[in-house]
């Protein structure tokens, strides 16, 4: 493979590239199916079926003839989208080559363990269980930051998995001016309306009707029922929204429009960086702020209020636009974040990171956890923790190792919010086309800002050119405080 | 990998024979989920990532690596189940590597763009216009075949893909047999009854009710449409089975049963054959006789007439047991295969087999087919064909060019027959526990003769061991007789 030129070995690194993206799309589809489709007994073979595409995917991706291609195209003169696919490549190679295999098998495993561990820790509420477990996992990330010792901070190294580029300092920056005021709105927030209960007979009608209305075709699309709500696409044309019904509730349709923005985002990246290591969402903020997009700026928008009533109206259970909005926008502190209302909801985000940004930088021992945490809701929402299952042992990410994903979901709220208001500053107020379901202005804004780029930039640099402005928390707040004057005032009504 | 001792050379290339499992799972996942699940656009997506899927798993069959395995194995003292699966390997091995990859690749591009020429043939019921992609399928078949230059007939090489072990001369006797009593069989029939038609509402309910009586439970299965019924497993305890409902039909119930035969052979293959290279049915003809035999045995058996009756009564459509039998078992020669009746349906097969021996072996030229089809036509079922679409252009396996694929099907009868004597042999008569819709001693004598060996055993080594015989179409024509008899009785009555 050494002798290959340039030539070849771009033709030789893009075919691997696309049959990485088909791996990952057939990967994509063994989850999707585990999810909604398949019956229960079939888990422990498609335990086996993923694990085993996982593992190849990884030995192709890590491969040497790839380091080869790589080392040759370097030196080559490339440019336009070759240039970024080999910038791309190495930077996975790399990471992916500079964990031992050994240690990523052993991460693997503890993450597995620790997952059944806290199941039944949370089950009993007894965070003494779950320690020994999480003290694992804990160490086990260190490690595995270590092997980036390219003067990245341990935190760092992991928040890259997911945004590369964004560092724990930026974190605290943002983190810090976000928690600074909202933690006063969120406290003399009014209390909101009672919730609105539609029937599940209501739910299942609405939803595929508000979807059809943002864009959800049945040609290229699926709805489905999943306990826990996600999407995936299986390349770009087939795109896969769940939700889930619950009676008297109004959140089905909520979370299904922020599965939407997911699904959106791959489906919108340029046709040119399909099947290239390029052609997905760049980030897990990015993507966040596309589901947050769809569902704080759209769902909860009071313009498109009617939009809903009417779609709840047509499936049997008739609701005033205004009670319907008040209820979507309530501002009433949790014990839970999946429960959290939208307002307090990044809140949740800032404490998780405290906390494991101490835990694994080393100020925090795991067996001081519990404390920390209940000593941080009081702080941040205001709520004194009864149990810890209701506390610390109500995620499941540090269960599994997942160290640097949590900041995503509150970067998720802040970078829609400014995309929203960038939006609206090129695009114009969108209240009147709300009003008519009629979301091509943003779609069109969205499709060219940032989803057409694929992972050509990072987090922060691709906020910078949509926007004008680096991260920050003013538009949430901004957003925040405008939820908070809508609630307070129906409630009034309520 | 040439310097593996024996003991690690069978655990690699047991990992191998379980990672080739798991990408056959995957892609059988990706195929079911195409004909029951994808939203058409996903159709262009969908063709790369099984192309990538079928590429890479053939490239890991068929790596050198693999070879120098099987020589230290094949010289080491190997017994038991390792024996057997280094055996098969190297079979499976052998044949793989025999085939050019440009060859391989030039069959593939001939099959897809035969099956596209082959569609607007047969919508205008032009065979002139097919002849072209039909003689390049027939030359590529033969130059296939050419590779296996072990003394095999060209047919015979090519039978070896679906049915290994099977040869031309004896399916000639076999179904020279056959043909000989079952033609004037079929000539002689009463007139059946007219059609029963239930609506598909009674269907749907019916089909599901029927199949859990015979052991489809939620836990380990699926029951989906599909336009043209199939049925996978996905893994041992993921069984999917697809019928189509038509209205005013009976045959979604029977469909279905079909293919609940094909997915209880792969469940009940022996647990620790399980991701080997032994872990699925053996043959084509096997697998159809496991279809025909829950079909026919079963379905069409009087006495689980009135367990059919009621699971339709209970959907809302009350009929007599006696009048649905007559319905299922009718003998009316058809001029398309997949309507034909049971008794008549391997006659269709042996005109095909007939035709696509003389056209590999030379005797007959492509221009010349239509003509032949319509004469065997006449001989063989007494049907005049009024257009080619309606006979020779009818199925789509020569367009793939999947020549050597048909005598499965009528196999599949002959066997099915032959299992159900011996089973009703060794298991006693099955009329009283059919009339309880209980199944447990078809299902175990099944597992135990034929399931449980999965590829240990080639076809007719197979159905000997079972049945104490060879290969025979006696068994077939006592049931064909006994389906004539109750199809007569019942016209008159009708």
């Amino acid at each position: 493979m050494g002798t290959l030129g340039p030539a070849m070995s771009i033709e030789a690194l893009r075919e691997r590239m696309a049959e990485l993206s088909d791996l990952t799309a057939l990967g994509r589809l063994a989850a999707w199916d585990q999810r909604t489709m398949m019956p229960p007994a079939g888990a422990p073979g498609r335990g086996e079926q993923l694990a085993t595409l996982e593992r190849l995917a990884h030995e192709r991706a890590t491969a040497d003839e790839v380091g080869a291609w790589l080392d040759h195209l370097e030196a080559a003169d490339l440019n336009g989208i070759d240039a970024e696919i080999v910038r791309i490549a190495r930077r996975d190679f790399d990471r992916a080559r500079r964990v031992p295999g050994e240690l990523a098998a052993e991460i693997e495993r503890a993450s597995s363990e620790g997952q059944d561990v806290w199941q039944a820790a949370r089950a009993a509420s007894d965070f003494a269980a779950f320690a020994p477990a999480l003290r694992r996992n804990v160490d086990l990330a260190r490690e595995y930051a270590a092997c980036f010792d390219d003067g990245l901070r341990p935190y760092d190294a992991l928040l890259a998995d997911y945004d590369f580029g964004l560092e724990a300092a930026r974190l605290q920056d943002v983190f810090g001016e976000l928690a600074e005021q909202l933690v006063p709105l969120v406290a003399e927030a009014p209390d909101g309306p009672p919730p609105v209960g539609a029937p599940v007979a209501a739910q299942r009608a609405a939803v595929p009707a508000v979807l059809a209305r943002i864009g959800v075709a049945d040609d290229g699309w699926r709805l489905d029922d999943a306990a826990h709500p996600f999407s995936v696409g299986i390349g770009r044309a087939d795109s896969r929204v769940t939700t889930r019904y619950e009676d008297g509730d109004l959140l089905s349709v909520i979370a299904a429009m922020h599965e939407f923005g997911h699904a959106l985002y791959e489906r919108q990246v340029a046709p040119e960086l399909s099947r290239t290591n390029l052609g997905s969402g760049t980030s897990m903020a990015m993507h966040e702020s596309q589901s947050k997009l769809w569902e704080n700026h759209v769902g909860r928008h009071p313009a498109f209020a009617p939009v809903l009533a009417e779609a709840f109206a047509a499936g049997g259970f008739p609701v005033e636009p205004a009670t319907l909005h008040a209820a979507l926008v309530a501002v009433r502190p949790s014990l839970i974040r999946v429960s959290a209302d939208p307002v307090s909801y990044p809140l949740h985000i800032v404490l998780r990171f405290e906390l494991e940004l101490a835990l694994i930088e080393g100020g925090l021992d795991v067996a001081d956890l519990p404390a920390a945490w209940n000593d941080g809701m009081r702080r941040l929402l205001g709520i004194e923790v009864p149990e810890d299952a209701a506390g610390v042992l109500q995620d499941t990410h540090w269960a599994a190792g997942a160290f640097g994903y949590f900041p995503s979901y509150a970067l998720g709220c802040l970078i829609a919010a400014q995309l929203w208001e960038a939006l609206e500053r090129d695009a114009g107020p969108q209240d009147e086309a709300l009003a008519r379901a009629d979301v091509t202005a943003i779609r069109n804004w969205l499709a060219e800002h940032v989803h057409t780029h694929g992972r050509l930039y990072d987090t922060e640099p691709l906020v910078e050119r949509a926007t004008g402005r680096g991260m920050e928390a003013a538009p949430f707040l901004r957003h925040a405080r405008s939820l908070v004057g809508a609630s307070g005032s129906c409630s009034g009504r309520g």
